[in-house]
């Protein structure tokens, strides 16, 4: 009986997993051990968990079967389709596990929303492309206390609505340890993820962000992008990069031709093996 | 140079600890490294640091040059003199690291507290005596919003100021999300570590705690022997032994001829290798 499970633990933006690796999916985890694994106190702490498993054994994988999916699942143990900082982690694992050739420099990579391409960058960075985001038409309006703020609605596989801060408000001084409100209510039948931006220099951009179920965090990767979606749709723009300040770091995001691109850090910490609990140890 | 750091990862009622053996204490940890390994995103994850160093290594012990000491610290990189939950997983890690002989029982522990004594019982759990805790005559106002109660004072070590409930309170409606008030200001200049108890059932009681300086935690190891301390006296008792439950799981207080020892679980959960920041990494 396996009772002790390599993993590795890494961070993008302050992002952070716990990495597994089961190319043959021969020893799924339970829901009680993924919030075992991502339990920062009990456990080994994350976000997340990403899985790196061979495309065949994933039943809605229907590309390449050697392809490295990503099985990712939420802290909570619910399945997640895609994680724009997950995906830079995962790739940097893959190569650092030696599960790529040496001197690969782009990785195809399974997801849930589909192949993504990884790129290692020179600097160490990690580049990944985002998919088609969609801005609306007719915003929401965002509110926190007695503050109202029209705001973008932008489509990046999940829902967002991104406010662009004026003169008179502070980034800093937003008040996020309560989910901001939005209306009308029937916009996100299913809830929104919030950004809200100060513009620091055309092209530059902070930004702090409120995660639908989660709270504020130090970094949501579609929400880099739809900031940018949204800044650019402010300023009539559609190609370009934007430089854009989390709380836990700094990304880029390129849009051209309606695509998105995101590039950021991604670094494994530590490696280790840890006991799952609720079996007997083999000596 | 030294780039990679051995480390575990334990807890005691989920007071959690990143652990290193460094027995000539020849790569001592900067403030900078203790604040990235306890970094829960960014690095592994903890409360604090517990590092294993033979006492003839620390200016402070005029011990057993032999013994273990533990080098305590907190997240924040301040030294800790002593920590109920602490010293026992401590004692769990020697032993699991082979630190101490096979068979052993009974381990001397340096502290800068002075020298404790952790017994390993059959059934896991790890027993330490917590020195002699001091109950006041005159006890303290403690408040939270418009509810107040008459407190017991109680030093540990540290004090603590214990709010025995009555019919109507209810233990799990408490606001811990601030610190409590407590009247008259100068009973705690330096502030003090607020418990609120439920009597469950004669000799078990169930308990919340907000540390000074933290806020609300899953356990406090000196807070359940201020807690037995301020029940027994409440009783009129003064020998005993009292189940204690706090959020992050259950201990057991002894109190005989005024001193205190606490028994309680200790785990280590993972171990593995941990990249320090800052340093190249040799390969």
């Amino acid at each position: 009986m396996v009772a002790v499970l390599e993993f590795a633990k890494g961070h993008g933006t302050r992002n952070d997993f716990v990495l597994v690796t089961d190319a043959d999916d021969a020893r799924p985890l339970t829901d009680e051990e993924v919030r075992f694994l991502t339990d920062r106190r009990a456990g080994i702490g994350g976000d997340g968990i990403l899985r790196a498993v061979r495309g065949r054994h994933i039943p809605e994988w229907d590309g390449d079967p050697d392809v490295w999916f990503m099985d990712y699942r939420n802290a909570d143990a619910s399945i997640a389709e895609m994680c724009g900082n997950g995906v830079r982690v995962f790739a940097r694992y893959l190569v650092e596990e030696g599960l790529v050739p040496e001197g690969t420099t782009e990785i195809p990579i399974g997801t849930r929303a589909g192949l993504r391409a990884a790129a290692l960058l020179d600097d160490g960075r990690v580049r990944v492309w985002m998919g088609r985001p969609a801005t609306a038409d007719s915003g929401t309006t965002v509110q926190i206390g007695d503050s109202n703020w029209p705001a973008t609605n932008v489509d990046v596989g999940n829902p967002h609505a991104v406010v662009l801060l004026g003169e008179g408000d502070e980034l800093a001084e937003l008040d996020l340890t309560r989910a901001p409100g939005w209306f009308p209510l029937e916009a996100f039948p299913s809830g929104v993820n919030v950004e809200f931006v100060d513009e620091l220099a055309p092209g530059h951009v902070r930004m702090r962000v409120f995660e639908r179920g989660v709270g504020e965090t130090d970094s949501c990767g579609t929400g880099t992008v739809a900031v940018a979606s949204a800044v650019a749709r402010a300023h009539g723009e559609t190609d370009g990069r934007w430089t854009v300040e989390v709380p836990g770091g700094k990304v880029e995001v390129d849009l051209a031709q309606g695509e998105a691109w995101l590039t950021g850090p991604a670094e494994i910490v530590a490696r280790g093996s840890v006991r799952l609990p609720g079996e007997e140890i083999d000596d």
